[in-house]
């Protein structure tokens, strides 16, 4: 009947806890870590497993002289670029400027220890630290009780460690899994367009503002205070923001020149770009120092203490009256910087062909945000545009960071007080700048040409940050995706098969319109785990086929095979499916055969008894054999039926 | 190089609006209804269309005597049944028992009009009775202010109408699909449970008592009140009880018995256990009437007044005080008795060979409510028992539910008076042993041996409803409901294929350990959608599986295939994913094939420029022919390399 002698493998449904076991390790262990070194002996286990949770001994053992060299050019370029962007995003969280330089000094020393990637520099984000204040300022304003908020950031800073490092234990790694890039680059593009707009505070040197995030209060609050505005800060805003323009793509553009005069081919020019937050920084200072720009409308950010980091660890703040805003500013911030970072050294990973572990990551971060909290820092994850730089700068390790920290230690011991001088106009242009290249255009336009679902969750994040606030358009933009995973799962697709013309090859007809019908054999394959969500779909699919096929050929269905190698699971209700199945197709004396399920199906199917209630032999292993087995089926009952019919004629 | 002259067809991909068109109809419409008269004049379509959504025009003009003495016998049957359940659920909801009597007057006939099955019989049900008692009573106390919360109880029915009318419109079955199976079965067990032991209040005779649900609770309201205690209503109740359970188990004992003498087969004492309430309570008005029972303990109905249902739509409360509480009892009350409806309508209809329309009840069932909340009925479905009874006493058409309309008329103008002698504790053993049928032990354990993730699903509700809430039971259940079907979408299985001996068949290793190993090739299949929850997780474990192959065989791995065919669709992250893994595996010299791949997938993989990366030469149609083409590919280079070596040694 068949050309093999090999049959559907029903062997006896594996061990619950063995099964469980190895669901339990797919899920939560998915890079199987301790796979690697099952079969070494005990101390080097142990060796082993201090390196794979602690990365620093893995690459610090095998660090040398010409590595470091590396990474003491990415580690000073990096800092450049720290004290600007520290000072400006603490402005953005209404915090005082020196917790920004706090920031990254701690922190990327921690990293440097518990990281696991070669390129990742640790700083606050802008997304981050708006959201925060927008969090956090609902419940005590910034500007009538300082300390208090700066509190209530060390404490939301904590909760935020506390929640990572949870998170990384737990091996809910998958959590990030949920935030779609479609999110991210819509969530990011969102927020790059109300931090620019709300940088025209600083442009235009306004003193009154709204707290308020969405596009229209913004703009409303611009053009509300018209009469504050003042031109010296607007034009040197205009300046510094085409400086770092310019900057920003005179790397392409030299690049360009010298290949045309062919003189050089690709020079290093990155540090153009690298260097010139910090270029802009120094000349905000010297104008407002030598040509005492306050008294011309350039307000300055003042006041930076000299000294290291405080302790702030009795500053935490446990009041019943604010855990809830801490504790969900520190969530939803510790969620967001944490996929920011591990997408970003992921991206940077894959460049270079190296490999992170966002389990390991999340550990990092948390430990960086609790002992950043104790240490008067607030939330720092890995920023995009620092990592680039990095990346660019060509570091090596992790060390860049320790080389970051150091550079801001000297800074914050004996540079601080010149830095008191920069200019709020100088901070508001090179957040500006920053935030313009966040917003991918290109990207949103792959998305609408690919994917137009995609797309949407895209256009959610991006409208939702805009006009709503940052909560609305992740919320938004996360419930469309699971919306869609739901879907996928709800409405599974499936399809008819035919026989490629003079092959044993079966295919979508749809696909392949060259494909040949089976006359009175229905092959359906389904491309999805069927259960609960699906099942009265799936039943209702396949009766419709059937109807389908009858209104369309000559012959009547006969058999139908469902090839379920696509099928990587069943649950109660999808094989309760199956039993009705039978059942209605049994009133309309169709048989029902199984093409190749998978073990995980096959063993359901064994317990539940539809393997006895179907019948062994109603199960094939591929669709080649179960089609000869069907028309030999047929043509016997044809020959019976014709036999039958001779014999009655006999009798009459 | 292949026995076949055929290829992967990269057609250009398929028009958006059509897709979508197509998605749209798959997702709402996936019974296609209008697909089977679409070929038919204009006026046999509008005459076929009027027929689709309002049934009655379908089977009405077919209908015939012998069917109506069928109905017949069920609709009295059934009424016989509506009386004390009326009164019972109507108690139970801590309503006047005479919106009890109402509800089964008015909602069947609209049923008649608007319902797809012909087994279904309309009244009240336990659970939502006590649903909307506990959600409602929270504003409102239904003790202090007994007209206020009638009115609330009439506004929820609206609002219930109004939703599931909405659901049906919008052609939303799909959120029935997600309620499954074991989440009905926890939830019915354990609203069996804590109706149960409410009950206890009526056999025990007590006059104070908790409107707490959980079992806790309820168990200490009971022996707090202890000196209430009633004996002659304990043993009342307890007799009413025995009686009533042995009506339930008489007719499987008196079929074994009759089996066994070999008398008679089959026969037929449904009634029996159908008209048991009906019995106990006309036993206990008697008692009531004539021995004054209500001077020895046992407490009456008392007060229900002859006539038909009044009008209540000035009753109607949208005081916006309320309204949160009143769209909530709605909603949750009309999704549950949505489900169980359209469940047990479902369940009939397979045994009979018949098929209903999950939106079509889903307009039925709200009209049913809308027209109920303006003439005094309360929350109506397709409750289990009366629709079991219906069933069994041979109902054929929806012309049940109006004899059963009419036979309630008639109680209502005449009788009504009679049943304001019910025994309170005739009423909790009604209601107490209808719930004790509702748990359902077999099955429970059942879904233990299958599946032990559908068995917690199950016991979630289950403990969920006895110990917490029923809104809490409902939550955790669906929610684990849902993290399941996220978890299979962030998961998906994924295995390796072997050649089995001598045939060209491949499949999982694991499955069937008698396959070939391939010698440096290695056929992964995937089985899920692929995209943004799960493509990390499909890099990861593709890279392991290249790991531990490399470990086991003595080959390296030279090409690695993926067979798509399991692979319904797939987002813009799981291109980039791919994308990404082409390069990881260029870096380790491996070749990537695609095999396979159906047609949502390649149309997304051609518009990003997925295939223009790969090579068309890369995507395959069979994972033989892919086989083929690496062995040929590895046979050159592996020539070439003996070519290159012979000459370098010819140049040494």
């Amino acid at each position: 009947m068949t050309d093999s002698k090999h049959t559907v493998n029903f062997a006896t449904p594996r061990n619950f806890i063995k099964t469980f076991k190895k669901d339990c390790k797919e899920t939560f262990f998915p890079d199987d870590p301790f796979g690697k070194f099952q079969h070494d002996k005990t101390l080097q286990k142990i060796k082993k497993t201090i390196q794979y949770f602690i990365p620093i001994f893995e690459w610090l053992p095998r660090y040398n002289l010409n590595l470091f060299r590396y990474d003491v050019l990415a580690g000073i370029t990096i800092t450049s670029l720290a004290i600007p962007q520290g000072i400006s995003y603490a402005k953005l969280a209404d915090l005082p400027p020196i917790i920004g330089l706090y920031s990254s000094f701690v922190p990327p020393l921690i990293y440097t220890v518990f990281g696991s990637s070669n390129n990742l520099a640790v700083g606050t984000v802008a997304a981050c630290s708006l959201l925060m204040h927008e969090t956090l300022g609902a419940v005590v304003s910034s500007k009538d009780d300082p300390t208090l908020y700066l509190h209530l950031v060390y404490t939301s800073t904590f909760f935020t460690g506390i929640f990572q490092t949870a998170l990384g234990f737990c091996r809910l790694g998958i959590l990030v899994d949920f935030l779609s890039h479609s999110t991210i680059t819509g969530f990011m593009g969102g927020t790059a367009i109300i931090i620019s707009l709300q940088q025209m505070k600083g442009i235009l040197g306004l003193k009154n503002f709204t707290t308020r995030t969405d596009v229209v209060r913004v703009i409303q609050a611009i053009f509300h205070n018209r009469n504050e505005w003042k031109w010296q800060s607007f034009v040197a805003g205009l300046v510094f923001l085409c400086f770092l323009q310019v900057a920003r793509y005179v790397k392409p553009f030299l690049v360009l020149t010298m290949c045309f005069l062919q003189r050089q081919r690709k020079p290093n020019l990155f540090w153009v770009s690298a260097i010139s937050p910090m270029a802009v920084v120094a000349v905000g200072c010297l104008y407002a120092y030598l040509g005492h720009g306050e008294q011309h409308g350039i307000a300055i950010v003042g006041d930076l203490k000299k000294g290291l980091n405080p302790s702030s660890i009795h500053y935490l703040n446990f009041d019943s009256r604010y855990l809830p805003a801490t504790i969900r500013a520190g969530v939803v911030t510790g969620l967001i910087s944490m996929v920011e970072g591990i997408a970003i050294g992921r991206s940077f990973a894959i460049v270079k062909n190296e490999q992170i572990d966002g389990n390991k990551e999340m550990i990092a971060y948390g430990f960086m945000n609790i002992i950043g909290s104790l240490t008067s820092c607030y939330l720092t994850t890995g920023p995009f545009s620092k990592t680039a730089v990095n990346v660019n700068s060509g570091c090596k390790t992790p060390m860049a960071n320790v080389v970051q920290g150091f550079c801001m230690m000297l800074t914050l011991l004996f540079l601080a007080p010149i830095f008191s001088y920069t200019p709020l106009v100088a901070l508001a242009a090179i957040i500006m700048s920053a935030m313009l290249g966040l917003i991918n255009y290109e990207e949103m336009y792959h998305l609408y040409k690919v994917d137009k679902f995609d797309f949407a969750i895209c256009m959610a994040a991006f409208f939702g940050v805009s006009f709503g606030s940052m909560d609305i358009g992740l919320l938004l933009s996360v419930g469309l995706s699971l919306l869609r995973a739901l879907l996928y799962v709800a409405r599974p697709a499936a399809c008819k098969l035919g026989r490629l013309p003079n092959t044993s090859l079966y295919c979508d007809t749809e696909q392949y319109p060259e494909t040949m019908s089976l006359e009175g054999i229905l092959v359906l394959q389904l491309g999805s785990p069927v259960y609960f969500a699906n099942c009265s779909y799936i039943r209702e699919r396949i009766l419709r086929y059937i109807n389908e096929e009858d209104a369309v050929t000559e012959y009547r269905t006969e058999h139908i095979l469902l090839d379920l190698s696509g099928v990587a699971s069943i649950d109660m209700s999808g094989i309760d499916t199956f039993i009705e199945l039978i059942r209605v197709l049994k009133g309309k004396h169709i048989k029902l055969g199984i093409v190749n399920p998978r073990i995980e199906v096959l063993e359901k199917m064994t317990l539940a008894k539809f393997v006895d209630v179907l019948g062994k032999q109603a199960f094939y292993l591929s669709i080649e054999e179960a089609i000869q087995s069907c028309r030999f089926t047929m043509d016997t009952s044809t020959k019976e039926e014709a036999l039958g019919s001779s014999k009655t004629e006999d009798v009459v």
